[in-house]
Parts: structure tokens; C-alpha cells; sequence
């Protein structure tokens, strides 16, 4: 089976656009100026991104999104604090593990998949436990596609001064996020979600201040991130050999990111896709996980409809044979499959998907 | 200044083949069937080069060769275990503070960085340490280019019953490497040495029963090798975001390895070049660190000049200019400079050096 010219209906690894691959055909020396540049170029916009630029500095560090949050957890959390971790999916669930593993003390409020996280828990979980240090909150829970209440949470979680650690990877570059306005102390995300990038390389938005008073937290060698954080502003360079044809590639998506109009116009192109998905999927008698207030647009998760000819694995073949990748459910909840609405897909795309999907529906040996 | 076509004489990340670079042209599903069938390829071909497949398996993991180097410690050695790092130069000292980090007890044999590891200090430490359990040496020391005797060293860590873990970063896929001969518990390398693909993730080719063992002991979860073995064992599939991309140019760096005749074949050609590039530095009247004999054909090391009119910067803005980039020192030891023989050149290209060389000495207001 033709895998090669897919798109890909995905969190992340997902569909990036052809100038993005092509800024990944060059060799760079990783300590070179060129490349110091080209690392400078993208410290700056990140932080930017996130209207950071006064306060906080961005620290990109190489591997999956998951290295970085247990960088920032590793770095910014120490062994005498605590954390409250907010859970209402698998990614909440693995900062959980992420921090007990690094032994530190954590506290946790879980909630229903399908909900957003409740905001008098938090408060209520501030004030009766001083000892909370800091707070883990994951902005959009790609379990499901639940959109959790970041600046209801982040003005809370000030009010009580704790610290926020935001997990960011789904909808840093789309979602509104404004260090002014949200006070966030660290914001994790990776190069491929929102911002449209190839996969391998992660990155922390945090504090200046707070990075700078990190010294000898870690203890990860490769995942200092205040060890990380200093060898860049010292000179300029990665510790450790980066990516550098993943790092072209994230730096060329972020000037695609700026000429599309930024956050706000990628969010509305998202925004079409996932409406377009939405109502589509629905006449097409698929029912959605989550209510509309709570959907980001992200990821939608649909029900496994209960007509016993429908199976999955058929579904998903069906819509590869047609060009589509799919995912398959995450929560544990409900039987159900996934659809993404990031990369570099618009409406057009999306209604060739549903069409895709009302021919795997109408196709013999099928399903329903 | 143009940096695009480069000439990368480093350690790497280094110069690339144009096939290696378009195998990143496509997106890939990371939980697809063709995804899960090149991870499969790769860690056969992998474990394979180590002529370790009825007892070894490939594990590779996202992020810097490091971070690989820090799960395979992290996960092999246990708290109340005792590693013995051989260091001469600075990623033997890496070594030791990933381990001290860990808070793995340790001990060390420190060698001058110019010379191998004496191998019978290594002798004498086992015999007088039964504590011992593991020993990590590094295979070819970058910091110099000094190659250390794998094969005595890993018979008498055998013959001690005690366990080798071998980083081959700057060797594997050139100089020989057989388990079946040098008994290695763990081999660590990456993506962007010998191998000649670009950078982006390391691997550990480890005893298929060692690992199977190892759960639960690693303090991270994003670098617990174990974990990462048993996800690709139980579903193919990586268990965070791989870098899809860079994955699938280690693949088909993999596939020119084998059509370039394999390790061997490959050897030659780096034989060759510095072979060509010690003789001719020599006659421009630059002198090696290193004695010929404890020279690995990966990376050379020339002390700088001590004429005053030398300048490394503007010796290597001057190359650079011409097309070529080199390294700067990174031995403690004297002042120096590196040249590397490793990626996709051959002999033409270091005679295109040679000549740059040459020219950049000549040119007036530069040096000598």
C-alpha cells in the first residue's frame, strides 16, 4: 500500500507543508555561526509566541515532547517541594509518572475525560494544602480532544502563588496563550503540533528568573534544563548535538506560522476544519465524545459506533486506501477512534476526508 | 557569508549523502504499518551490524546520543551496583557525571587524553574491586580522536565476570565492532557519526536477556531503555513521538552502508582520507597530538601553531569561506584544532581541503 503521499488526521507526527521538508535538505555544523543564528532566531521567536519576550526565555532541547516535560518537572521541581498534578487524561497521567519516578511528592485531581478540569478543586486543593508548590496542568488533552481552562486555572494558581508548569504540546502556536494574561511559569511544547513542524525537538518557555535559580535540581544529565538554558546564553550552542535539519525545518514552519497571521489565523483555520469535521461526521451518523463548549479544535474523538459489521481496523484501512491516516482511541472510557485537525490541511482537505469516510462507509464488506 | 554547501569535517553532525536528505521528504503516520515496519527494518539492520542478532536488540530512543548514553546507564546499572569508567578525554567524563548524577557509585581510571586506556590498569582494578559490576569505556575518544583497545578490554571485563557498556558513538558503523569477539553488554551510538545520517536519535544494542531484566530500575521515564524495549517488542511502535523523519534517513543511511560493502568497505575510505589528511597537514607543517599508531581514521587533532601570526578564527572563517568547516580543540591538555574524516566525502574532497589549506596559509594577513 501507497503510505507516501498521506495526510495525516493525527496529533502530531502530522501533515506539514512541502517548504517546511525542504528546509531539512542542507547540512549544518551544530557549533558553527550559521547555526548559533539560526538557534537564536528560534529561542527568540518561541518566546515570543507565547508574549514572553520580557520575562521568560525559550529553551529548546532535543527528543520527544515527553523528554521536555520531564526536563522542566525535573529542573523547576525539587526534591522539598510539591506538585499537584490536574488529570483529566493520559498526558496528565504521565506527568504523574514522570514526577514520582524523579521522587518528587505529588498531589492529585482527577477528573472525568470528557470534562475539563474543575476549577473550584483546584482552589479548593490550594487552600486546604499549603505545601503545593507548584501546579502541572495539561492545556488540551489529546485522550480526547478536552479543553481545560488555562487562564481560570493560571490566575488561581497565582492568586495562591504557586507555580504554573504548563503541558502545551497540543496547542502552543493555535490556542491563545499569553504569559501577560495567563501567568505561566514554564510552558512545554514540541515542533510538531500546532507549529507544524517535523518531529524531535522540544522546548520550554520559562521564567528567566526561575531557570536561572534552577542550578543542580536535575538529576538528568541530558535533561538539565537549567544546564541546557545556561550553555545557550553562554554561547549560543546546544549542549549536546541537536537536530539540526529538525531545527531548520521548526524555524522555517515558524516564519510559515507569522505569514499565515499567527495564532489567531491558524486557530480560525483550525476552527473550520474541526466544524466542518463535526457536522460532517454527524450526518454521517458518527457521534462525538465531547460536548461542543469543551472540544478544542485539536483532535475530535468519535464513538466506535455499536453496529457490530463496524470494525476498525476495516474503517482505518478504508480511509488509508484513500490517503487518510487516522488515530484510534486513547481514553479508556468508551470504544473509540480519533480525528485530527492540525497540520498543514485546510477546509478543502477536510471535506475530501468526509468524503473518504462516506465511501469507506458506502463500500461493500465495509461497515454499518 | 554562504554556508549551504558545506563541507562538514566534525564529528558530527556531519556531511550527508543528497539520498540520505530526501528520505526526509515525506510525512509518516508514527503508529502506522509502514512506520512500525521501517522501525522494525532499523533495529534489525542495527543489531545486525553488531553481528549481535541471536543475542542482542536494538533500542533506539529520540534525542541526542547523550540522552541514549544517560537511559542505557540509567536503566543497566542499578543503585547498588558499581560502574568503572575508563576516561581519556571528555566524553569518558561524561561518563562519570551521568553516573554521579545518578547516583550510581562510581569509580575511575583516568588515562592522559593522548594515550589509550592501559589496559592493565583495567586488569588490576577488577581483581582488586570485586564491587565492580559494570565497566563503560568509549570506544573512540573524540576529544582527541585516540582509539582505545575494545577488543583486550572487553575480553578482560569478561573474563571478571562484570559487564561492558561501550559508547561507540564516533565509531560504530566503521571501525570493527562484534559481540561475538569483544563481549559488550550495551553498545551506545547515534545517528549522525559513522553512520553518516543526520542527528536526531541514539540507539543501544544490549543483551536481549539484560534488558528484558532491567524494568523498573531507571529514575526517568523518558529515558528508561527498558520501557522503550518492551513497547517496541509489544506493539512495534515507539513510545513517544519519534522523529519520523530522521528515522527514516538513518534507514536509508543504513541501506548505503550495506551497498557501500558495510563497516569494512566504509573504514577504508575513512582510512584513506586520514591518511591523505595526516600527510598533507604535515607538509603545510602542521603536527599531530596524536602517535600514528593510537590514531583512529574518525577525527584528527593538531596543535595550533605557535606562531603568533596564527589565529584559529581566522584560519577557520578562511576555510569556511572556501567551503570547508573544521573543529575547534577540545583536549584540555594543549591548544589545538580538529579535522574529521568521517561522512559522505573521499579522497577527492580532502584534497580539495588540502588545497584550501594551503591557500588559507598563503592568503596574506592570515597566519604564519
Amino acid at each position: 500500500m501507497a503510505h507516501e503521499n498521506l495526510t495525516l488526521l493525527t496529533p502530531g507526527p502530522l501533515t506539514t507543508s512541502p517548504l517546511v521538508r525542504k528546509a531539512m535538505e542542507r547540512d549544518w555544523g551544530s557549533r558553527d555561526s550559521a547555526f548559533v543564528n539560526l538557534t537564536s532566531e528560534l529561542r527568540f521567536m518561541l518566546a515570543g509566541l507565547a508574549n514572553g519576550t520580557d520575562t521568560h526565555v525559550a529553551v529548546p532541547i532535543g527528543g520527544p515532547g515527553t523528554s521536555a516535560v520531564e526536563a522542566a518537572i525535573g529542573t523547576l521541581v525539587g526534591p522539598t517541594d510539591r506538585l499537584l498534578v490536574l488529570v483529566n487524561g493520559a498526558y496528565g497521567e504521565r506527568v504523574v509518572e514522570i514526577a514520582r519516578r524523579l521522587r518528587i511528592p505529588v498531589e492529585i485531581i482527577r477528573g472525568p475525560e470528557d470534562r475539563p478540569i474543575d476549577t473550584d478543586h483546584v482552589e479548593a486543593a490550594l487552600r486546604n494544602n499549603p505545601e503545593i508548590t507548584h501546579v502541572a496542568l495539561v492545556h488540551c488533552e489529546t485522550t480526547t480532544g478536552v479543553l481545560n481552562p488555562l487562564e481560570e486555572i493560571a490566575c488561581i494558581v497565582e492568586r495562591f502563588g504557586r507555580l504554573l508548569i504548563l503541558d502545551a504540546m497540543s496547542s502552543f502556536g493555535a490556542l491563545p496563550i499569553d504569559v501577560t494574561i495567563s501567568p505561566i511559569a514554564a510552558l512545554v511544547a514540541s515542533s510538531n503540533k500546532c507549529l507544524e513542524s517535523v518531529p524531535g525537538v522540544g522546548f520550554v518557555v520559562v521564567e528567566r528568573t526561575l531557570i536561572a535559580n534552577a542550578a543542580s535540581v536535575s538529576p538528568s544529565l541530558s535533561l538539565d534544563l537549567h544546564a541546557q538554558w545556561a550553555a545557550f546564553e553562554a554561547t549560543g550552542q546546544w549542549r549536546f548535538t541537536p537536530p539540526v535539519q529538525v531545527v531548520a525545518a521548526l524555524v522555517e514552519a515558524l516564519h510559515q506560522l507569522k505569514q499565515e497571521g499567527g495564532p489567531p489565523a491558524r486557530l480560525n483555520r483550525y476552527q473550520r476544519n474541526m466544524n466542518l469535521l463535526l457536522a460532517g461526521m454527524q450526518k454521517l451518523g458518527f457521534v462525538s465524545l465531547l460536548a461542543r463548549a469543551v472540544q478544542a479544535p485539536i483532535i475530535a474523538t468519535f464513538l466506535t459506533p455499536s453496529d457490530k459489521t463496524f470494525v476498525f481496523r476495516t474503517f482505518y484501512e478504508s480511509l488509508l486506501s484513500r490517503g487518510f491516516l487516522i488515530y484510534p482511541g486513547k481514553t479508556t472510557a468508551v470504544d473509540s477512534f480519533r480525528v485530527g485537525c492540525i497540520g498543514a490541511i485546510d477546509h478543502h482537505v477536510m471535506e475530501r476526508f468526509l468524503t473518504a469516510v462516506s465511501e469507506a462507509k458506502m463500500a461493500k464488506k465495509n461497515f454499518f
